[in-house]
């Protein structure tokens, strides 16, 4: 089945602790939304394509709470946060740590915007502690996945 | 019976959207911290003494969240969020939305200090979305709230 796969654009704000996130999707907010918080549809899709997602907890509910673990052959990469409020298909607020850094905390909010055609323009943005925090994320390869966990939330959303 | 007041610091952090503030107590920091998540103690404490608190949520757990209300004679204000990570005697992490700005959140951190004689430094740390939500909190009298909530937090740590 062919998928059409969008941009990302990753950018920093400038003078801000902020990076930005924007990327289209050929489905509805209603649809992009839901991928985002049905945890069976969230394990198909979040991360880089080599990782393997084990969810402990996934109550994307204002309130609610998550706690998930990435694996490869080379080790596992665990994460926690907190849903500060789940707005149904138009906004997610959360809170991101990466337990290699049990000190580092990110907030990130994430929009869904309906688009012409039924698609859906989704824009995260993560607030860092420090410009420094901001950098070090930049830099650490999220790239990656971002990019291909978008790249499977296509295919997800085209059926495939 | 007679409390020690002392002196609360409320400054920007420049550059940054972060506000931090800085208050010492006469008491360990398991009192302190035991203050923040009892939500009998809390009900006690936190805002305002014209206000009068009514909780309707106060999970201060790794992953819960809270809601509360703060009543006067003019009327109602609604506060909501979630509790990152609640690290006993250590550490809480929690976002803060005022339903008057729903769109509006902060990510706070709030560390517990040991000092010598059985005191403890509370060091809080808000982190705003932009420079001008950091100076429109600063500007909204926030230091009313502060200054006389922890004043009956130093009331109920001398078991007044």
């Amino acid at each position: 089945m062919s998928t059409t796969t969008h941009e990302t654009t990753i950018a920093a704000v400038p003078d801000l602790p902020i990076i930005r996130i924007t990327r289209e999707f050929d489905a509805p907010p209603e649809r992009v939304f839901d991928a985002h918080v049905d945890v069976e549809k969230v394990r198909r899709w979040l991360g880089p394509r080599r990782l393997t997602m084990t969810v402990q907890r996934w109550d994307a509910e204002t309130g609610g709470g998550y706690r998930y673990t990435h694996t490869d052959d080379d080790g596992e990469y665990r994460f926690f946060g907190s849903f500060h409020e789940v707005r149904p298909a138009e906004r997610i607020v959360q809170t991101f740590t990466f337990e290699g850094f049990p000190d580092g905390v990110c907030l990130e909010t994430m929009t869904f915007e309906a688009l012409e055609g039924g698609r859906t323009r989704l824009v995260g943005t993560s607030l860092c502690e420090s410009i420094e925090a901001r950098d070090a994320m930049l830099a650490s390869g999220m790239e990656v996945g971002v990019n291909e966990g978008y790249e499977q939330l296509d295919e997800l959303l085209a059926g495939s």
